[in-house]
């Protein structure tokens, strides 16, 4: 048996997210299908993590083992022919048996796509945030400094989520990206809980449209009340846009 | 009664085209269905042209009549709350009852999205052609000057076409816009028959790869013969970009 590290990038537009479930069309089926049909056997896939409805990657990364004996330019074209052309394959390594994608994940980035215009682009809106009103980038910035560091970050995540135990976190980086109509806030960290990121950009954009006030963050900080910060940002703007081994 | 002019951009690709048929999703039909909800009756609309299935457009122009008295500002209003996400709604004019959106077009602009690049791209799949191959751009631009000019275009025409009578038609411009991996056809003419575009940009192609060579285009505007041509470029790459008045 080969163990196989493989990065995949995906349109979630037409996904149901990325773990199986019934009657829902997902990555992980889909990948999943497409072993089956090299292997004419079930192979299970491990990722870095989930992503939600409608998020995207553009290097999530999986593992799986095969008693396949192929090189990784065959494993990359073997993959890319059986998949649906929403998802594409990148890298493949050979890894040891005890690689893990998603243990030996030390952290991911995250990307979130915002456009601040009075006018709607319908070529993007399957992979971007519009706003129409407009946004104090530094009022922001400011925002995304106070989320940096190690804090318990209950407050940041779905009421429904299922993680369990200790939430804390250590963000290295909140940073904001602009250019011209465009700002995209970039993310990393350690680990991130349920719709943490979209909380979090939710959270900047009201902040940046005064809808709140930046004490906001840290009184989440120190009530872990989900309902002090912001609006939670629609999946389609979030990017899974690297994994850190 | 009101004559109104209005740019349209719209996503080509949930759309079997623009113009109406029997079981298929069209631009026309959803903007006459966003008409209808708007005036309680069936409105007719009349564009400068169609765009087949999977083709874009950044500024489409129709022009209708109504018995309403709205603003420029609300008729915007009005149609993009009531059409689908994938239709948006630019400039409104309030014209003269002799304006025609198809009959007063001096000239279209299109243009055609390429991407040369071994490794695809899951996000732009819908909006420009992917090719593996390199392309010889200093060819192409050699083959696209012998293509502007007043000529026959019968071998550049789908042999499906329902144009009728004369096809000569002058092309003012065929440039190619260059950056890394990208090549945007940009194609200026006062009229386009069924495929025009598409056969351009295949031939050009077919030419940047020495599948063709240059003589094929000024053979074809002597034999009229659709075959000595290069292939259609698929639809996704092609954005009618801009209608001259």
């Amino acid at each position: 048996m080969q163990r196989l590290k493989v990065q995949i990038a995906y349109d979630g537009t037409l996904f149901s997210g990325f773990q199986v479930q019934v009657n829902a069309r997902t990555v992980q089926e889909e990948i999943e299908k497409s072993l089956m049909k090299i292997h004419q056997q079930a192979i299970r896939i491990y990722a870095s993590g989930r992503t939600d409805s409608g998020v995207h990657a553009k290097a999530q990364v999986i593992h799986f083992d095969s008693p396949l004996d192929l090189t990784e330019t065959n494993w990359k074209r073997a993959l890319q022919t059986t998949l649906p052309n929403d998802i594409s394959i990148g890298k493949v390594e050979k890894v040891s048996r005890d690689f893990h994608a998603r243990k030996d994940a030390r952290d991911k980035t995250y990307r979130y796509f915002i456009r601040y215009s009075k006018d709607y682009d319908v070529f993007s809106r399957n992979h971007e945030w519009h706003i129409r009103y407009p946004l104090d980038i530094e009022e922001m910035k400011k925002a995304a400094a106070q989320i940096q560091g190690t804090h318990d970050f209950t407050s940041f995540s779905a009421s429904k989520t299922n993680v369990k135990g200790d939430k804390t976190r250590t963000i290295h980086n909140v940073d904001l990206l602009e250019s011209d109509e465009h700002v995209v806030v970039e993310v990393t960290g350690d680990g991130f809980l349920t719709h943490m990121v979209r909380i979090i950009v939710g959270t900047l954009v009201d902040i940046g449209s005064k809808r709140k006030n930046l004490q906001c963050i840290q009184e989440a900080f120190e009530t872990n009340d989900r309902r002090v910060l912001g609006q939670t940002a629609p999946p389609q703007g979030l990017f899974l846009w690297k994994v850190n081994y």
